[in-house]
């Protein structure tokens, strides 16, 4: 049972604090193969006088390494590899210690569209919390139950959504679920019935697709153009096809080619929606987001009374993909029987991390948090579209931005796949066009989520995409 | 635009902290309608004046209804009384005055069987909480996107299950929930297809059935009795109707009856199972609770190998309801199954608190805190056994539970629904047998779920249950 002995290779001058620059190295070997999982690591002490440190700085990093799922320890046996290595392990960017030594290389990855973790303002949300749990709200149990949420936070996110957005929402009508995901798919199961279809965006966000199948709905592609959604392509579908009982659309930023829908679109979107009697599915996914020129008002702003309209928005792109909470707005019966549903497969919200983000919206702290990662995700998108520029200029094109967290680029003559495929091997994670694609061929494109890269990481990035443009 | 003033009637000399005793009085006159929901409240200056007391305990009243929704606050207006009043304003068992005034009922509830949040480790989990989002893993995303939860809780719960319950449970074949209400639908998800049915106890458990329905399974009652669900009435129903392709039972003490299946029968169950080929959907819902006797192992931990076993258990019944943590275990592929329908639903789970309570499992405060609620609620089963005895013996008849959170009240002579009623006049929730009852005619008989109330509570409430039985 004596472990082996564990020569690490750590940096002589770590950029970030030692334990980390420790983990880093133990992270290495694991990838390495060099530690194998189920290997036996050994004592804290006997590490620590090997590597000359302080016994609590290797400690830590145990523990860092075990809350990433790298490490495991077992009571009186020791610390072990995991047997089940986290899924990360083939993207360790987690492991945050900014220089690489020369063995590694740099691996980066470009994401759908997930924001910053970095920037959450954990603080405020742990204070928030703690206030939560020892609130005599929370001990007394006394918000056991709603289907819909905690009727404090519905009240706040209903005042958020009046002053942000023009969305009058009466905190009856909200239902708070984990993450936006869960609200499409009760949305989905509230609006049609199993064997009709839902009209969606082509390319499009295939989690939503993914949660209208588990609700027992067909999914139908609509094209997108440069104004979004083809509203006439949607009207023409609509009346070749009797099954099409909702139409699901992001307006705001289209996922994934992030243009937004303009105003004449979304009038005649509204009425094709009314005259056909069926339900529109609106993601406001990440409206906190818009860098240039006036706010678009959500379509849950200014449809007609009495439209069958589901506004469904999350703060997990505004906070970290690790917050999951979303919400979702909708008339009477639609959001009774989303309840129902909601009810029937979760029992009730999540008390303590609610309470927690009304607070963080009443006392302004979101708001300061949107007003500080708008900044910082605005001036990321510059770096990024400049660098773009100055390495692809002529061979790739597109449209900076107007918001949101990605970027879309265009890649006509390149096939995107191959791309992707040549980044990944020099070590950047890309999604080409395929990713997004439902039936009609795959736009030759690639969605740059750019929000969780650094602006150096961004250089870094572009330079490798730069590099590995097939011929 | 002037508030009314505010005559509150307030304890002279409360038991508890002073602004509680003042939130006391507000939310009084609001249940009695003399302060109407949108009323206006005084300033935090003004009332504090009128009152005699500082403003920061007026603040603290505010801050305190404001958590439990029954204020809100608009800025630069004012304070106002919610236009949608929380759920629980029948019950306003969450306002922890322990002395009522005399113009005010006693309000209490035999709840089906939840824990008293009061007991909560609200401390340690608020640190652990903490240092889960100020953790790198949290900051990095490390954790983003396992829809089988966050490896290093199915580390520790596989831990946790192997010491405490002899279950081996692989952390790769665990699956981390909201609850077991999300662990239930999931089951019914992966073992039965839309228009099989699942058998259930009956009495037994609505919510599970709602799960199962939600999933597209019908279900159908087999008896229970003494010993647990009727196995030989069990396997006449799969004979006879071939839609049944799974079982759900809670075999450590049955809900709600608590009764706990024998090992004979256990082993006949398992039996059963094996040689029709149907799925056993194991719910071990509050398995730290048992007082008396040798622990019982759950079937998972003797169930035969490649028995399609769906094991499900949850923290909440541990912590509070208010923790929203579940998990199942399951052989692949049912695994997958429900983990890509879990994905559908809900994306992933929840990185923070699947952190914070692998944290409380692995130091150990949760296996401390399961011991003293143990302890206390072992205390609060015997007051409630030794109060029925004195006050109802003759009159109704109950077996003192082995363990569980609540105790199953036969009352043969009596209507157990009329009994409910005039207890409910005189300010006690009872729950009867109807409100476990699928087809079969309902049982007359109560659930008593004592555990979140204290000595003294339980007291008055046996008294009250003394008074309004029925002639």
């Amino acid at each position: 049972m004596a472990s082996e002995p564990l020569a690490l290779d750590i940096e002589k001058e770590p950029s970030g604090p030692l334990f980390l620059a420790i983990a880093d190295a133990i992270t290495r070997d694991i990838m390495r193969g060099r530690l194998k999982p189920g290997a036996r690591l050994p004592g804290t002490r006997a590490l620590a006088r090997a590597l000359g440190v302080h016994r609590n700085t290797v400690d830590a990093a145990y523990q860092e390494l075990m809350t990433q799922g790298w490490l495991h320890a077992e009571p009186a046996r020791g610390t072990f590899v995991a047997e089940d290595l986290p899924e990360s392990m083939a993207e360790p960017v987690s492991v945050s210690v900014p220089r690489e030594p020369a063995t590694v290389r740099p691996h980066l990855a470009f994401s759908d569209g997930a924001p910053d973790p970095r920037l959450v303002p954990d603080k405020a949300l742990a204070r928030a919390f703690r206030r939560a749990l020892l609130s005599p709200a929370f001990r007394g149990g006394a918000d056991y139950g709603d289907a819909r949420g905690t009727p404090v936070l519905r009240h706040a996110l209903s005042s958020y959504l009046a002053s942000d957005r023009g969305v009058v929402a009466d905190p009856a009508r909200l239902l708070i679920t984990r993450g936006s995901q869960m609200a499409l798919f009760l949305a989905a199961r509230a609006a049609v019935k199993p064997g009709q279809a839902i009209a969606v965006e082509e390319p499009g966000y295939p989690l939503a697709w993914e949660a209208f199948r588990a609700a027992g709905a067909s999914v139908r592609g609509i094209p997108v153009d440069a104004g979004g959604l083809s509203v006439a392509a949607l009207e023409a579908a609509i009346e070749s096809d009797p099954r099409i009982a909702a139409v699901y659309v992001t307006p705001h930023h289209q996922y994934p080619t992030t243009v937004t829908m303009g105003a004449a679109r979304r009038l005649k979107l509204l009425d094709t929606v009314e005259r056909h009697g069926i339900t529109l599915i609106e993601d406001d996914y990440d409206h906190e987001y818009r860098f240039e020129g006036r706010p678009v008002l959500p379509l849950a702003a200014r449809a007609p009374a009495g439209l069958p309209l589901i506004y469904v928005g999350s703060l997990s792109k505004l906070l970290s993909p690790g917050i999951r909470l979303g919400y979702a707005m909708a008339p009477e019966p639609l959001l009774t029987r989303m309840a129902a549903a909601r009810a029937a497969i979760d029992r009730q919200g999540d008390a303590p991390l609610e309470a927690a983000l009304a607070d963080l919206i009443r006392d302004g702290d979101l708001g300061r948090h949107a007003r500080k990662a708008r900044r910082i995700y605005r001036a990321r998108r510059d770096v990024l579209a400049s660098a773009l520029s100055a390495h692809l200029g002529g061979r790739i094109f597109f449209d900076r931005p107007a918001g949101g967290l990605a970027l879309w680029l265009h890649c006509e003559n390149v096939s995107a796949d191959a791309w992707a495929e040549r980044a990944g091997v020099a070590g950047l994670a890309l999604l080409p066009g395929t990713h997004f694609a439902l039936d009609r061929a795959a736009p030759q494109a690639l969605r740059l989520g750019y929000a969780a890269l650094d602006e150096g990481q961004i250089a870094r990035a572009v330079d490798i995409l730069a590099r590995s443009l097939p011929d």
